[in-house]
C-alpha cells in the first residue's frame, strides 16, 4: 500500500448515522412557518410556553414507547460521571410530568403549557422514520374535566385551519382507552402485566384496519397472517367468538357522535370500565357540539388506539384525508399527523398523588411535508444576496466599501470571497440566486461608474429570446450607473423585481 | 417500614441533572427575539440557513475541545446498535466540517451558512456554565481571503447593534494564532504534540491577563500561582528571559489597529510565521478600514488567544464593555460573548485537501443575559388570556361556547378547565395573569347578560385608592353586557388597555 492509499484510509468518512439528516432553506422555512403558527394558535388558547432540557435522568422520564417488543431499546442512554443513568428524551411529555412534578407548590392550576423541540427515538430508521425530530407539544395538567380533552380535539382542529388546510381535508378521530380496555376485558384479557402481551397483539391488530381492511385483522386477532412477501405475523389466538367480538366493535357506525358512541357501547356492554369511557365520550361529544365542532372536523371511531404506554382515557388521532402521492406517484395513506390523549398517572409516579392531565403532539415534519404537498407554506422561490464582484484584487477594499454601503441601505449583499475569475464569478452569482451583481473593472473606475447586472432580467429575456450570443452579450440586462448612486440604483432594480 | 414509605422511596425524584435547565416564558420570548435579530442580520449578510443533526459519528466529529487535561471528556457519547460511536455535537463548526465535505462537489463556493442549535458538553457545570446550550454561527469554506476573517469582525459589530447596544458598548478584538505560533517558536516551545503541554500552560497563562493583571500571568508562566483560597496552578517553567518577551508581547500598544500590530511586531521579529500573521491583520485591518469600522468596533489584541484547537490563523472575541452587576451587586467581568477564528484543516481532514475556512460563533443564553440587563429586547409584562369562569358545571357547554366566541373575534381566551369555586378561579385568573374574567351565574343567565371583570383596571384602583375593602367588591372594574355582546365588549376593553 502506497503512503496516499494509507493516508486516505485514516481519514474519517463524511456520513450521517442512519435516521439523521441535513436541512436546508427551503424546508427549514417552511417548518419555521409551521412552528410560528402552531405557537400563535395555541397561545390564543391560553398555553405559556416552557422548554425543558434535551437530557433527564433516565428514571424521571421512564420509558412508555409502544415497541414493547425490544424494551431495553428506543432511547438514547449513557452513564453520568457519577454513574447515573442519562437519556435523551424520548418525547415532550414524559419532561412535562417531571417539570409538573418539581414544580408543583408554585404552577397555578390546571397548568397549561406548549413545548416544542427535538426528540430522539434509537430504533430502525426508515422511510419518513428519523431517530431525531421536531415535536410540538401542549398540555393541561391537573384537571379531570373531559372540557380539557375536548379542548385538544379542537386545538388541533383550528391548528390545521390556521395552516391553511380546508375543512374535510382532515379529521381529528376520537376513541377512548376505557372503552378498549372494557372489551378486552369482555374477552377474558386478564389485566395487569399478566395480559400484557396479548392485550398488545389485539390492540396492534385492531390499529391496522386501515391499512389492512377486516379480513387482515381478523387474521391478525385469529391464528396469524401471512403477508403479500410471504412474512408470518403471529396473531393474538382468540376464540371465533371474541374476533367476532372485535370486529363487530370496529363496525360500529353512526350518523352522530352519540350515535356511534352508542353503537360502540353495544359491543361492550356490561363492561363498568367500558361504560365510564363512554360516559367521557358523550361529555367530550357536548363540548365539542356547544363550540360549534361538527363531524367533519371531529369524529369518534373505535379503531384508534394510540401506541404510547401511558394513556389512560379519551386518546385521538388527526388524518389528513386528502390524496397524497408518493414518489412513485401513486397514492399513499399518509396517516395520523398528531394525536394525544389522557395519561392521569405520569405525574403520581414522582408524587404519589393523582395529578390527571392530558394533551397533543404534532410531529412538525411529517405534518410541514404533507402541507407542502398540499402547496401550503411553501417558501416562494427567494432571491439570493446582491454580490459585488472583485475584479481587481488590489481593489478588495473598494469591494468591501461598496457592500458595505448597499447593507447600510439595506439592501442583502455580499462580497465575492473566492479567488475565481469573472467567469466563474457570475457562475456563483448565478448559484447563489443572485439577484443583481455589481462590477467595477479599470475602464468603469476611471469613468466612476459601475455596471449593475440584472441577473433576473437577464434570465427573464434569455428565456424569451433563445438567442444565447445575444444573450451573453447581455447589454440589454446591463447598466452602468454613477459610483456614488450604486445603493439607490440597486434599490431601483430590486423594487421593479418585488425583492425587498 | 411501613408499606407508604416503602412506595415513597420507589418513587423517582423529580429533578434534573446537573447543568441543565428548564426556561419558560420571559426568557424564551427573549432568546426568539435575538435568534430572529441575528437571522435578518446574518441573511443580510448573504448566509444561508442549515442545520444538521444533534448526534454525529464520533470519528466524523473529532474532538477539538479546549479542555485537554481530560481528553476523554467534554462530550456525551453512546454506541450505535453496529458498535460505532456516536457523540451529541459540542459545536456547530465540526459538524459543518462534516456537512462540506459530504457535499463538497455540490456546493457553491465560497460556500456560506449559518445554523442555531443546542450543542452539548459533557463537563463539570458551575454558575452560568451549563451542559446544553444555544450556539449562533456562521462560517464562509473555501475561502483563504483576509476579507472573509474581516467580514466576521463586521457581522458580530453589526449584530450587537442590530440587538440594541450602543457603539462604545462592546469591542471585537482580534489576534493571529500564526503570531502567537510565532512568538511560542521564538521561545523555543518545540512544535507539534511535543511541545503541546507547554504551549497550552503559555497560552492558558496569556489569556488570563485580564483577570490575573500581568503580575499573575508572569507567575503562570514561571513556578506557578497560589490563589486567594491558597490552590496552586503550576507554572509553565519559563526562563526569566522569555517571560519577560511574553510579558512584553501581551504590554503591545498602538493607537491604530496597525501600530498595535506593529508593536506586537517588535516583539516577534525574526519569526517567518508571525511575519505571516501579521501581514494578515494588515489586511484585516484594510478591509476594516475600507468598510468604515473603526477602532470604536473593532481592535487589536495580543492576549486574544481562542480555547478551541482547531483554529489556524486570525481569531477573534466580542466583549461588553459595560459594567454589569452580578447578582450580589458588584461589578462583574462579563468577557466574551462570541468570537472565532479561521481553522483551515477542518474540512481536510475527510477529503486530503486543503479547503480553508473562517467563522464565528455566538453564545445566545449569555448574550440574550447581558442584553436583558441593559433592559433589551425584553419581553413587556405581556397579558394572559381573557378567562371564562365555570360557576355552573351544569352549564360547562355554554362557557364553552364563550369561549370559542372570543377565540373566533381574534381574543386569547381559555376556559376555566379546574373544579374549583369562584374564589380559586378569580386566584387562578390573576396568576396568568388575565385581562379580563368573564363571569356568568345564574342571575346574568336569567336577564340574558354576562358580567366582564377588568382585571387590570382592579389592579389599578387597588394601588390608588388602597382601600381593599372597596377593590373587593370591585364594583368600579366590573360591567355587564349582553350577553350578544361578549365578543366586541372584551374587545373594547382589550384596546382601552392596548392588548392584542
Amino acid at each position: 500500500m502506497n503512503d496516499q492509499a494509507s493516508r486516505s484510509l485514516d481519514r474519517p468518512k463524511a456520513r450521517l448515522p442512519r435516521g439523521f439528516l441535513d436541512s436546508t432553506g427551503g424546508v427549514l422555512a417552511v417548518h419555521d412557518r409551521l412552528i410560528g403558527k402552531l405557537s400563535e394558535v395555541y397561545s390564543s388558547y391560553g398555553f405559556e410556553r416552557v422548554t425543558t432540557p434535551s437530557i433527564e435522568f433516565a428514571d424521571a422520564l421512564g420509558k412508555f414507547l409502544p415497541d414493547q417488543d425490544r424494551p431495553h431499546e428506543g432511547v438514547f442512554s449513557f452513564q453520568d460521571d457519577d454513574g447515573q443513568w442519562l437519556v435523551l428524551r424520548y418525547d415532550l411529555t414524559a419532561p412535562l410530568a417531571r417539570y409538573v412534578a418539581e414544580n408543583y407548590d408554585t404552577l397555578a392550576f390546571p397548568y397549561r403549557r406548549f413545548q416544542t423541540g427535538l426528540v430522539f427515538r434509537d430504533e430502525k430508521p426508515g422511510p419518513g422514520r428519523f431517530r431525531e425530530f421536531v415535536q410540538f407539544d401542549a398540555d393541561t395538567v391537573g384537571t379531570a374535566s373531559m372540557a380539557a380533552d375536548a379542548e385538544f380535539c379542537m386545538l388541533v382542529a383550528d391548528s390545521l385551519e390556521a395552516l391553511g388546510l380546508a375543512r374535510g381535508d382532515y379529521v381529528v378521530k376520537v376513541n377512548n382507552r376505557k372503552v378498549l380496555n372494557g372489551m378486552l376485558e369482555l374477552i377474558g384479557v386478564p389485566e395487569g402485566q399478566e395480559g400484557d402481551a396479548t392485550r398488545l397483539t389485539v390492540l396492534r391488530a385492531m390499529d391496522k384496519l386501515d391499512r389492512l381492511g377486516i379480513k387482515g385483522v381478523a387474521q391478525l386477532l385469529g391464528s396469524g397472517r401471512k403477508d403479500e412477501s410471504g412474512d408470518f405475523t403471529k396473531g393474538a389466538g382468540l376464540p371465533a367468538k371474541d374476533i367476532d367480538r372485535v370486529l363487530g366493535f370496529l363496525d360500529a357506525k353512526g350518523d352522530s357522535r352519540a350515535a356511534m358512541c352508542a353503537s360502540m357501547m353495544e359491543k361492550v356492554k356490561g363492561s363498568a370500565i367500558a361504560e365510564q369511557g363512554a360516559a367521557e365520550l358523550f361529555e367530550i361529544d357536548a363540548a365539542l357540539t356547544a363550540a360549534g365542532f361538527g363531524l367533519d372536523r371531529v369524529r369518534f371511531d373505535p379503531a384508534v388506539i394510540r401506541g404510547l404506554g401511558y394513556y389512560t382515557g379519551p386518546v385521538f388521532e388527526a388524518e389528513l384525508t386528502f390524496e397524497i402521492k408518493g414518489d412513485d406517484g401513486r397514492p399513499i395513506r399518509y396517516g395520523s399527523v398528531g394525536g394525544g390523549g389522557r395519561y392521569d398517572n405520569l405525574v403520581e409516579r414522582f408524587l404519589g398523588k393523582k395529578v390527571p392531565a392530558t394533551g397533543v403532539s404534532i410531529g412538525v415534519s411529517r405534518l410541514a411535508a404533507a402541507l407542502e404537498m398540499r402547496g401550503l407554506l411553501s417558501a416562494k422561490a427567494h432571491a439570493g444576496p446582491v454580490v459585488v464582484l472583485v475584479l481587481d484584487r488590489d481593489q478588495l477594499t473598494r469591494y468591501q466599501g461598496m457592500v458595505s454601503e448597499l447593507r447600510s441601505a439595506g439592501v442583502r449583499a455580499e462580497l465575492y470571497l473566492g479567488q475565481s475569475g469573472m467567469r466563474a464569478q457570475l457562475k456563483y452569482a448565478d448559484r447563489r440566486s443572485a439577484p443583481i451583481v455589481v462590477i467595477e473593472g479599470g475602464d468603469e473606475r476611471a469613468k466612476g461608474e459601475v455596471t449593475l447586472k440584472d441577473m433576473a432580467l437577464g434570465a427573464e429575456l434569455s428565456s424569451e429570446i433563445k438567442d444565447r450570443a445575444e444573450w451573453a452579450k447581455g447589454a440589454a440586462s446591463q447598466v452602468s450607473v454613477k459610483r456614488e448612486e450604486l445603493a439607490p440604483r440597486v434599490r431601483e432594480i430590486l423594487a421593479r423585481h418585488r425583492i425587498y
